[in-house]
């Protein structure tokens, strides 16, 4: 089945830096219980915004949500030191956001990850910037995951990030991706595609159907994981009937339970 | 990019029987001007539901549509005589509906169709029913495009239908027609690919969902065009989304002018 990040509990959301500001445990926690029930398979948990108070705001983020965490977190930092922190206060198996190819993010990253059971997301960026084309975006994938294995990270825990680019700039831009997507699945059966799906929609009106549209598109090239709301119910209303015409919901139980709880409407 | 089918124009539907009964033109003409209006590259026209009345009613409906038809309309019957006839009457090269591989259909329509300039709809059904593979799927679109080649029809004028199956019986019933899509364009790209879509949610409850979903889906796998109703607003805004996302809409000029129109909204 496809797997949600839920994206919320970012400091750079006005609410939640005034909650983390606060101390204003409440408001996460029912955030966080919130993610979970709409079906949420990773909370993701950045506290980057407020400048000088990473550390500490990661550390008061995670002993709020450890508590009440029914799914494992996916800690957002590019500092491998508070990564560090954050990896030895989490219960299950985390989620690292992220690694990329930049020299440095790289270069910091490698040896964090190195021998740690987690799972990682890998950016398709480099020094050179965003790739422009799907083959581009694929040796990128190919370079990251072969980087990750001598590691010891195995690729089925490796989630490829091809960069989702804005559709209004180039026409292009989508089928780029879908490819891109396909190929590395091809090559990689065991990779998981994730990534933000909002960039697609940049510059356009009515951005809503786009995301949601496109994550359609991208699940029939591979996409299995995104990281998104999961309050926003129409687009979570397309990902479950789309993993079910994917084959991927037996007897359709999933999408029937949807329906019973009102989140999948018409 | 994508061709909608209009398929409101059946005498199956209660409203146009009994307006093809009064012989009430002006219900007519305003059904087909508001498919045209919503984005129809074609209009169908079935005449087949009063039993006895099909050659009279599919003549009045054609003197009644042609005047004002600005799309090619596509012929829908299994009946050779009226199709004769109906193609005698219109002025843009038609669609006829359809053939398929029951012999008593493909030896009835073969003749029909020798020689002709039309567009053809091919249901891959033969006398052991629906199929029941992907492969299945693909051996039948291959015997059809090469049977119409052998009487001049060229490959362009094939619209292929893979006879959509309800994912409620079987949960693979979804991929299994998205894999077939996919090996029919990789064998004839030059082929179209349409059909009803709203078997596939049979038996499932908020079907429209299910039907958008899926036709995003079925886009992304090869589909191009599709027998529904153009005056379903959410199905036609899916459409033109996956169209601008799929690279088959220049500057995104076709969604925008959706969005103006009032016809797309998130």
């Amino acid at each position: 089945m496809f797997e949600v990040i839920g994206e919320r509990i970012n400091t750079s959301r006005k609410l939640v830096q005034a909650a983390v500001a606060e101390r204003n445990a409440q408001y996460i926690i029912d955030d966080v219980t919130r993610q979970q029930e709409a079906g949420a398979a990773f909370i993701d948990v950045n506290a980057g915004a407020r400048i000088g108070h990473e550390e500490a705001d990661m550390k008061w983020l995670l002993e709020t949500i450890q508590p009440i965490a029914t799914v494992p977190l996916a800690l957002d930092s590019p500092d491998p030191a508070i990564l560090e922190m954050a990896f030895a206060m989490v219960e299950k198996t985390p989620m690292i956001n992220s690694i990329s190819l930049e020299k440095e993010r790289f270069d910091n990253m490698i040896p964090f990850l190195k021998g740690k059971d987690c799972k990682v997301i890998a950016l398709c960026m480099d020094d050179g910037g965003m790739p422009t084309q799907s083959d581009d975006i694929v040796a990128r994938a190919k370079t990251l995951v072969e980087e990750l294995n001598k590691i010891g990270i195995p690729t089925a825990n490796i989630y490829v990030d091809p960069l989702v680019q804005p559709i209004s700039t180039d026409s292009t831009k989508g089928v780029m991706i879908l490819d891109a997507v396909r190929a590395i699945k091809a090559k990689f059966p065991e990779v998981h595609i994730t990534g933000g799906l909002s960039n697609i929609s940049y510059g356009l009106p009515q951005r809503h159907i786009i995301n949601r549209t496109f994550v359609t598109l991208m699940m029939a090239s591979g996409m299995d994981s995104a990281i998104i709301d999961p309050l926003d119910k129409k687009i979570m209303a397309a990902i479950k009937t789309a993993d079910m015409l994917l084959g991927h919901d037996n007897y359709c139980m999933s999408y029937l339970k949807g329906v019973r709880a009102g989140v999948i409407e018409s």
